[in-house]
């Protein structure tokens, strides 16, 4: 048996998994706790994880981390680790550790797994979204996951999809993930709580201002035609930014996952309805499957595991 | 002396070259004829062409073509193409030819050319995109040209980037090249002139309505400041789709070629300037240098020529 140790790294909580290089996909062992601020914290939270899962000792551990990371496993930037900047994991924290470290981008980590081991098996082109309170990518091309000249590529959640948009925190206007995301599902609902619509949304969730993206779901799998028009809106826009990427890359396949995702039961039809009408020259090309991510909140950290094999290979 | 001939189709007119394998980047044999209408008479011109270029009689013929030419040489689908659809040309045209035959995306020869011999030697990841009528681009992923699922990669003048924006022949609204095309700046300054501004274009052009980009340069070449603002303008939507493609592709170098470029004189720093805020986390990665493709009007045809040497290699 050859263990691996992946941790995904999220703005609110650390999810470390320990895995066998023979069958990956599974799970042995896992933990999860709060996500410490500034970088000291951080480093002794993975030590805490790494002695309480305690892989082999020989096993590396990688990382998912939320922002950009670049081609020799530095952090460099993500607005989702307070106090933690230019940390470079590899050699700050293998000594300390006594391991082979590994560290990327979150999203990245999610397409190596889903990609090596899940729903995007067998494909060559590829795009894995995950689609939480933002929106982030990794990019299968020609069979590879595409990292781009810093490590950076993937991050369609800033793509300019309007120009009148609502402000983004990144300081530009009408970003995609301003609209195809979990947040951007919570603006919908709320916006239309606020002209008058969505009253079982509303009741269920107290008031107008307190209508969330899952207050939305929940009413139109009740049969809400107001929400059921939300998530019309909100589908469009989803298919907006993937046909976008889809004239782009030309992919076999584009993957879903993030905890939207919960909600493909009322989400997924309403985007594959969408995305044709989007997608340039569609009469010309086959449909591009749209298919949810089967590692579910294991994806990052699985993928990092995965990561830090091949950095030991 | 190993030849190649290459054909750069083009909505209205054909530009053939013959180059030399060991030294592609120079033309040593050149012929334009108009594009003639429908398949049987565009395998006529090319059969014209071929015969007045004489290339050697083992020279294999690519072909860079606008539109969707997938992975087997088909020509599936193109807007500039009237009465041409779904031609396999390898097959169809190669017999009658007696030589070998390869077909490509026209923006996607280009490419080849220009990362191959041009202004893209040495990179690995790099966007090229040619900036005419409408836009096209090809990809350097990995230092190689990615071509997708089906050969159709690399369409970013049909990302949305505005929903409220103009129509577009696409069917849908607001896409890339409605803004950062050569017929994007001729809306801009018609548009501008129509509100009563750019009275020295209008002057050039007769009237309002007969605006179009060179005018709108021309009149910025000589200083005058409203041209200006609209250039800034067009500059801003330049810059704001290769924003997009930062994000998403993380390039090392981004080329721009097409006709619109032989305005880069006054154009270039005005992307250039504007990118930076547009660019996700800029502060934490190196700016991505902007350049002009240096293969000019040759590029597709080159890149062409380099494609039907791949084809018999």
């Amino acid at each position: 048996m050859t263990e691996s140790m992946g941790i995904d790294i999220g703005g609110t909580k650390m999810l470390g998994v320990v895995v066998d290089a023979a069958n990956p996909a599974v799970v042995l062992r896992q933990a999860r706790i709060p996500t410490p601020a500034g970088t000291g914290a951080l480093f002794d939270g993975i030590e805490q994880l790494v002695a309480e899962l305690t892989p082999a000792i020989d096993a590396p551990v990688g990382m998912g981390i939320p922002g950009l990371v670049d081609g020799n496993d530095v952090f460099r930037a993500g607005a989702n680790l307070p106090g933690v900047v230019g940390v470079d994991f590899r050699f700050e924290l293998g000594p300390r550790l006594g391991r082979t470290i590994a560290a990327d981008n979150d999203a990245t980590c999610a397409a190596v797994a889903e990609f090596r081991v899940g729903a995007g098996v067998g494909f060559t082109e590829g795009i894995l979204l995950t689609i939480g309170t933002g929106i982030g990518a990794g990019l299968l091309v020609d069979g590879k996951i595409a990292h781009g000249a810093n490590g950076f590529a993937g991050e369609p959640g800033h793509m300019l999809v309007d120009p009148r948009g609502p402000q983004c925190p990144c300081g530009r206007r009408g970003c995609w993930e301003r609209y195809a995301s979990g947040s951007g599902l919570g603006r919908m609902g709320r916006d239309a709580a606020v002209a008058g619509r969505l009253s079982a949304a509303v009741a269920a969730a107290g008031h107008v201002e307190a209508v969330r993206g899952e207050h939305v779901v929940a009413a139109a799998r009740a049969g809400d035609d107001e929400a059921g028009d939300v998530l019309d809106e909100f589908a469009w826009w989803m298919a907006a930014g993937i046909a976008n990427l889809i004239d782009l890359l030309d992919p076999e396949v584009v993957i879903l996952g993030g905890g939207v995702m919960e909600s493909a039961d009322v989400l997924l039809d309403r985007v594959r309805v969408s995305l044709p009408e989007q997608v340039i020259a569609s009469a010309y090309r086959p449909t591009v499957p749209v298919v949810v991510a089967t590692m579910g909140e294991h994806a990052g950290a699985i993928g990092a595991a995965l990561l830090a094999l091949d950095a030991v290979a």
